[in-house]
């Protein structure tokens, strides 16, 4: 009854899917709203989260070689306008402090939107000769822009990430670095959030803002819009020009450092929440849980259950995040609680699971209710939360794979948006006004082009020119 | 030779300790100055040391039961206004963020400069009742002051820090945490930086915007002024009026909870450098260090040394943060450079080392060498960091030690002031008069009435009128 009760704040993802995803962060206390416009308050269970992010990728990036840099917040209006397309890019979205110290500044310092004019000053400093490179750069931090509607962790004015900056002796190198970052992007979010990804590159007209060619990997959500989860951009020697940036090379010529740089976000919060996420509200992937076992004793007022519980709760801190609620609510509303706020296993003991030396496991995912004896649970838990991660990553495959359809003609496209959302596999031929013509026809975007590519056609979708990529498509946050 | 070269490039600090600062934190790459006034760029190896500052320090705050959370950037100019006397202190010093998105803003937004108001307001949100407290929130940010002079970590216009934020049912449990929480700081800069610090309280003078006690740890530099190395503030339920936060209290009636704040920052690796750093360059201790064994081949052309000082390194690994110099540069110019960057331990292995089954370790602190068996490396290692960090905070308390001095009359005190640098111990009446008189008169000020008091006199070093406390006195970064 309590148990209903509680569920049943959440609006249900078939009434509407944005008001539960909007119960989902505010009831799972993941965020709070500020009366700083479009900011949000990461709260504890919603920061724990991002920890654990940062953690896993972090030992990645140290993995395959890169250090971790601090740039300051701030970009003197004259640094950021050193490169044409960046700074066309990011000018009219960035938040300009023209005070400072009771004084108007002579020049504009602009919050950084994203931090390649302070990195590109910084290494002209530091890269003199080939033996500097490469450079192997990330920073975590905070950055603005100044977005017009926003959705907590989707779209914020401010959010956290990180951002790599790489300088390399070669272009072929540099490239490499850009495919690499994103294979260990692609990686992480299947091996620690369960999401898969599809991988490719985005079209000229979805580029980053100066780069050559951004990669992408796009996560497929429980609605069918596509999300953005992460980027790696290959920008070839144009801010290092820029920047006037020069090594000495091999051949003892001066030479341009070739460049990329890779951002993931706080918006993988949102991603984790539309994939795995139900009408009980978060079903959090294992690696990230901050309590992977909840431990809630039952009847804890009988002789030596809550004892029996904190010291199970001991045992299992050994090999997993794990938290006890001894609290005086009653266990159906701490079942419904921890379900609601995602935790992978729940982990009940009572006075006749002691009688039997035993206790209870229930899977978040499946809600799968297992009597596991005491001495058999570590190889339980791990077991568990190896096949929670599988069956979460096969839920969203399969969820992926039933809404990508492919169109070869524009009735069929069209028809497709119409539809239910998600991927449409449609060929192209390259031109910005076919991918236009598909916005404002069928009121889809490219999602990317991936890097799998299939022979749906030999010809565009839209114009029936000779298609040169497969491209999908679909409606994204 | 080129070991002399090197360190000569490094100003002596008996002849422009200012100078040999910045040589220090420059020559051993800890930052770069960026176009940005008054910020830094933190570079791989400055910024690390900042990873094991918070590596350690995270895990003490989690363990006196904090939670990390996020909060927004910037603050709404009237949000910043809901406490007098906070906004009075903060005001002068804040960047105004004006325009955003194109257009001017209807309301200016401050740049953090600390956040006690965004605390407030989240708070006001979730705080009803006496079972929700108490909040025991922490968060690792940047925050910004517009500082007029800037010196690297000492005092920059963006800083890194962590700042703490808590509210609680009664005033006794408030207090109670913030000593906590100075306790916490000291022990941290004493078993981890091998500083050790001075615990005390500010003056009114001296104290936090808003608050109505700063607790603080105060260093002594090498130069013999102090830095002021964490503060701890307790605040009463000043904000918590003003910002009309209120709790139904176990009599069911409205109360308003007490609250706290505390910080360290960037500014401690300053500390480490003017504590422990010698004419050689940085001196870091053992905990911190980025790299606390270095390994170097000698005549590392020779067969196996390559080998063998590789796989040495991976076996040290195990226990310690270890790396080897495999470059083409003298051993000699190793020595001098890994020196130079302070790293505690050297390991040098050699064709006669490897005859003899042994190898050199070479202390950083005292330059001892050491012969030791390769069997026995570990405990060797193990011992010696933990001799290291024993000599370096010896030293430095024999700096302090050797540098404090009391005072009992002005004659004595503007004496002590016109001589080399340090503490002087005075007694004081209280009267913000006298604390005004000793900064014009003798050009020092309150570092902080320490907790461990001593009458020295039972009249104020000042006016003569009935002291009332012990304060040391010095000059302060």
């Amino acid at each position: 009854m309590e148990q209903k009760k509680l569920v049943e704040e959440i609006t249900s993802m078939e009434e509407d899917f944005a008001k539960w995803y909007t119960d989902v962060v505010k009831k799972a206390e993941l965020i709070d709203y500020s009366s700083v416009r479009g900011c949000m308050v990461l709260r504890p269970y919603g920061y724990a989260i991002w920890e654990n992010i940062q953690k896993i990728l972090d030992g990645m990036f140290k993995a395959t070689g890169h250090q971790n840099v601090y740039m300051p917040m701030f970009i003197p209006e004259s640094l950021l306008q050193k490169e044409k397309d960046h700074v066309e890019g990011f000018a009219p979205e960035v938040a300009w402090v023209t005070e400072g110290g009771g004084q108007k500044l002579e020049e504009r310092l602009c919050v950084r939107p994203t931090s390649e004019t302070l990195f590109c000053e910084h290494y002209k400093n530091i890269i003199h000769s080939y033996r500097d490179l490469p450079k192997l750069y990330n920073q975590w931090c905070s950055v603005v822009r100044w977005e017009k509607t926003t959705r907590p962790f989707l779209r914020t004015m401010e959010f956290l990430w990180q951002e790599g900056h790489t300088m390399h002796e070669t272009a072929a190198e540099a490239i490499a670095e850009t495919e690499r970052m994103l294979g260990v992007y692609a990686d992480f979010c299947e091996n620690s959030l369960a999401i898969p990804v599809l991988r490719g590159k985005k079209t000229e007209k979805e580029k980053f803002a100066g780069a050559e060619a951004t990669y992408c990997i796009e996560a497929m959500m429980h609605d069918g819009k596509a999300l953005q989860a992460g980027t790696s951009h290959y920008f070839g020697d144009g801010f290092a020009h820029a920047f006037d940036i020069t090594f000495q090379g091999r051949d003892n010529k001066p030479q341009y450092p070739f460049q990329t740089s890779w951002g993931m976000t706080t918006r993988l919060i949102g991603a984790i929440i539309m994939t795995h996420g139900d009408n009980s509200g978060l079903v959090l992937p294992p690696a990230v849980a901050p309590v992977q076992v909840m431990v809630v004793p039952v009847a804890q007022h009988k002789p030596g259950v809550t004892e029996k519980a904190q010291a199970l709760k001991e045992e299992i801190s050994a090999y997993c995040r794990a938290d006890i609620d001894l609290g005086d609510n009653s266990p159906g509303w701490k079942f419904a609680q921890h379900e609601m706020r995602g935790v992978p296993l729940r982990l009940e003991i009572g006075p006749k699971d002691m009688e039997k030396g035993q206790c209870v496991l229930v899977r978040r995912d499946t809600r799968e209710k297992l009597f596991v004896p005491l001495e058999g649970l570590r190889e339980a838990i791990e077991r568990l939360m190896r096949e929670i991660h599988d069956n979460l990553i096969a839920r969203a495959r399969e969820n992926c794979e039933r809404r990508t359809h492919a169109a070869v003609s524009m009735e069929e496209l069209i028809a497709l948006a119409n539809g239910e959302n998600g991927y449409i596999k449609a060929m192209w031929c390259g031109d910005r006004a076919c991918e236009d013509a598909l916005k404002e026809k069928a009121g889809i975007t490219s999602r990317c082009i991936p890097f799998e590519q299939e022979p749906l056609s030999d010809r565009c979708v839209c114009c029936g020119k000779p298609a040169r990529h497969l491209v999908y498509w679909g409606k994204a946050y």
